[in-house]
């Protein structure tokens, strides 16, 4: 008779959490100009500044960054196997923060900690809030951000824990530049180059952009994609049980997505060479193989730093629907409820020359 | 009520060109051994030179040199969204030629100049002549081609522009080497190592070579290839719309094709390790996913360069045509018309050690 | 009339091959980080030491390894040319050795010895038994491995030469570990970071592994990985000869399936960082495109090394099945013939800390 080995991992269920714990997440991660050279593959991006040595130079970074999004991938990826294997739906994200460029070469280690639980009344499953930061090899931080994610519970009947919601921010003011902004010299900068005249100072709070394009999505590209991430979750990958689930497909991985949208928006936010963060993010309904994506966005808020004159940030809110055009900025109807084929409601900041 | 913005590339239109305009394109790019990489995983690209840096080294290359296929697709893809995000086709190619050999780690910046225009009797359409220039770091030019592409007019009613034809080479003359050829020692060249012990003497004028292999284009295959290049043309990622046009699908990528062909050559060609020109290059047909490309050459020229011995020109015609073998050489009929299944026909120059 | 060339390579047919005969594989090739992202990208790889620089150099390497069986794939695919073109099968694998790591920017050249003939008794056919042997740029071996092939004769007629059968170990004894390995220090080996708590010594002669999860194949990705490694044999590439043929679909490579049972077998072996040796391989059924692969370990032995005792040595039996979940172990039936649904039965060692 076989010994069945016990050794695998399961996953955390909700009552495995608790507030304070703090998670190492497994397989820190070398990024290279390998995977910028993939992600340009699979999104098409054109932001001049991941895209050319010679550009990011000549305003002032030592060497060109890998794309933000990447990063963020990259990061969240890592803590699937800790918060999101036993997860019904990952909620929300907020106070995401790009803090420090990452280069080809830099390896990502990722830790997150649970700020909130709150078990639901149905008493199956409850919410888990993780902060999640990801860290270079020099232990500086990358990246931090919140997400929250209901997860089942291995036995209803265990006790519920204390509740406790963390206080998120719903829009990060975003008022100094961080360091490796207030280094750049933007005086150089190229809009021939960067693919349009428009600066910060161009664009007009209540704008809306339609970035025109659509992309459909292959099965192959965004299982390579996501896998890139060493994200596992199982519902991106394995047909023979998705086939007999809920939607009888693979779903596409949220990130991938954002993705999509992030590279379509350079067709009318060419200068948007930077995230500085994420406000809000909501993946409004779930996408397969085959669904073509269109993105707009709008322009939210308009600030200048207080430790730099060479670039400013602008608040969006990027949305991204399938199967039909972005002329007409599908949002959300009378009631608030969003319209059919919205996809991907994101509130981020991003950095512009001015 | 929504303010549109109005900051998106909408592309060129035949009247918004002019002869002796110069166009600097948007996104330079840095390539790397990550492009040479994704490139052999997309065709699966055999010569040596390219594949081996001890190789490349033992002939006289500082280090390997990138796919000169890949250079092209990657400056061609930067002309898309001036040049020909309005256009009806793509008509041709002429007096390309590779002039420097790109390594990874160079950045790749295109510009190009407007050299003929010819409104369409229909008045709705033109011909526009572009040569574009792709250059390093350096400024060193490492890339030139003409090609010309109908292009729709916004305003039918705008006045034709006068008819300006550039005078065009058909068949480049090669006599000299470029210097990087000049350079190279290929005493130590490695038949073994390079596939074939078939040198440039070996081969004659007439000869026709079936490349015996034939490969089937996958969906997700030709998005991530285009996109590599950052190539945005529409019809090659957009279901949505495509599937509502003319052929029901998204349209490959023409150098997509070109790419498949020259891999496949290698079945018969190992030892051409480096292209010197395109003198012609037709697509004779669409090509879809599903379908399968088998490719054969034809030597047309071959000659000596008067300032090394090193190596020798081959030209050579390559056809690739879908879903039949090509052991019968099918290209055109008594009329001069192509036959069924060809879908392209290349006429150019390669290098071979003699 | 056109000249028909007979420069392609048709491959070597059974008559083609004698013993002691050494054959040198065309295009050598660098493999570099780039090879080492799309391997992650295609299987979604998770062990630390090919992932993490900082991880890998915390234990004592000068860099990160690429992953073992991306050098096999390398290795293997450069001989499918002259040893496999025209063969009916692969019949298995022995003796294969991973003698040292390969890192960023190795070139591995690859040179193969017939060591044994056998025609079958149909006289068409028969089976060859090649040595093969990968180098890098320093000519060192970095792995060597034997396989057997039955290949079709060219001419039925040709006489049958001395039959040879060389003696193959069955499986590997190990008792000295390999340079590379008696120079680790995994006294900071982090289970956190590697994903597992679970060393050598927690391992149990007899125990069994499910990993759990599943992955479905995608043509696009087979066909990227296999084109990645430079095989070109037919069978994996073309669907207008192959869906005539006897499945009427491209075959996957063999290699791919072993690749997705090591990459979900972290689910389990974490710390199974290394291969030492693969013992045995058998591909028992082919697998198509839409194909979700599972797979599950036995723990078939647990020996120390003499010369470290940082690792020590497990040998595994891997069992890859599809479209069914590995929780029962399928294996073999009580006639020892394989169960429907298994597709890969690997006998190999691994390097785990101790």
């Amino acid at each position: 008779m076989a010994t069945s080995s016990t050794k695998q991992n399961r996953g955390n269920f909700f009552e495995d959490f608790e507030v304070g714990q703090t998670l190492v997440h497994a397989t820190p991660r070398t990024v290279t100009e390998a995977d910028g050279a993939l992600y340009i593959a699979l999104y098409g991006s054109r932001f001049a500044v991941q895209s050319a040595e010679t550009f990011a130079r000549n305003i002032g970074f030592s060497t060109r960054p890998l794309d933000d999004l990447l990063v963020f991938h990259v990061v969240f990826g890592k803590t699937v196997p800790d918060i999101s294997l036993n997860a019904v739906a990952n909620l929300g994200y907020a106070e995401c923060v790009f803090q420090r460029p990452v280069f080809s070469g830099d390896t990502l280690s990722v830790t997150s900690e649970v700020i909130g639980l709150k078990q639901n009344s149905n008493g199956k499953t409850g919410v888990v809030y993780i902060r999640t930061t990801g860290r270079n090899q020099s232990d500086a931080i990358v990246l931090s951000f919140v997400r929250w994610v209901m997860v089942r519970k291995a036995d209803p009947a265990h006790p519920a824990p204390e509740t406790v919601l963390p206080e998120l921010a719903s829009g990060m003011k975003i008022t100094e530049a961080p360091p490796h902004l207030v280094a750049l010299d933007v005086s150089s900068w190229s809009d021939a180059f960067s693919g349009s005249p428009y600066r910060w100072a161009d664009y007009e709070v209540g704008e809306h952009i339609d970035h025109v394009d659509g992309t459909t999505i292959e099965e192959a590209e965004h299982q390579i994609a996501t896998r890139l991430y060493q994200n596992t979750a199982k519902v991106h990958f394995n047909q023979h049980t998705e086939g007999a689930g809920r939607f009888g497909r693979r779903l596409i991985y949220g990130g991938h997505i954002i993705s999509i949208a992030r590279a379509l928006s350079f067709n009318g936010l060419s200068n948007a060479f930077h995230l500085l963060a994420l406000n809000a993010g909501q993946h409004v309904a779930p996408c397969f193989a085959g669904d073509t994506i269109y993105a707009w966005s709008e322009v939210l808020d308009r600030v200048t730093f207080s430790n730099t004159e060479a670039v400013g940030a602008l608040r969006l809110r990027t949305v991204a629907v399938k199967d039909q055009a972005a002329t007409l900025f599908p949002h959300t109807d009378e009631s608030g409820k969003y319209v059919a084929g919205v996809v991907l409601d994101l509130d981020y900041w991003v950095a512009m020359p001015r």
